[in-house]
């Protein structure tokens, strides 16, 4: 029995109300590909149990769907024939999270293929070890995950 | 003692002998500021030991550099005022791993900032299940990470 949410494409996915094409499956695990593929074989990681995103789940179901994404790379490089992939989880709709249940995607990458980009910026003198020394702040009053 | 490759510079950075700005560190893990940063505060989870992507270390190693950025991540967003973020780990060349030794991206992002953006494909009608049907196959012939 898993916690569910009435709205959730997700759990409706796992429960077997929605098709979808299955490429692994435990019992805390269900691994589909994704149907909008940044590249073929592009694939969502999802444990069955309803939880938002990194920051509403324990360690060791972060370490199980981690784990299931690990065994499943393999099969997806030797599949698509890429040499590489992403192994993302987007955490809030401000990074990209559109189905507010946890998930990582797996996604094959191709050399060049340019399909995910990143922007890069630069510090001034002075303002990283600033901010790094806030972070450090601001951990040591955190309650532990 | 940890296995260190002399040419890789987070090894370096572990061994102290290239400045970096810290935010966490233990027996296995040290997390520091990336100094081109895709968003301020942009971190990154890097397991002490030498090793080159999540194929190339076990479950436990890599919960635990997982678990680490579960911990960074609120501080992160307390400081940087951001209120999502990408936790990303890119596993070879052609995904944007530029630094050949293990590391997960913590990446506080803001509404709107289209810094990360993902080009989404479509699947031709059965091209999906066939692929899902390759990937389940080849995972039952590959030894277990």
């Amino acid at each position: 029995m898993h916690n569910t949410s009435m709205d959730c494409i997700f759990c409706k996915i796992i429960a077997r109300k929605i098709p979808s094409d299955i490429v692994y499956e435990d019992d805390d695990v269900l691994a589909i590909l994704d149907i909008a593929p940044i590249n073929p074989g592009h694939t969502l990681v999802i444990p069955k149990r309803h939880v938002r995103d990194l920051l509403d789940v324990s360690p060791e179901a972060a370490a199980k769907v981690i784990s299931v994404a690990q065994r499943i790379a393999p099969a997806l490089l030797k599949v698509t024939g890429a040499p590489a992939f992403n192994c993302s989880i987007n955490n809030g709709p401000a990074s990209g999270q559109v189905v507010m249940h946890l998930h990582v995607h797996v996604i094959p990458r191709h050399p060049s293929d340019g399909l995910i980009s990143w922007v890069h910026g630069k510090y001034e003198p002075g303002e990283s070890a600033a901010l790094a020394q806030r972070i450090v702040a601001a951990m040591a009053v955190m309650p532990k995950v």
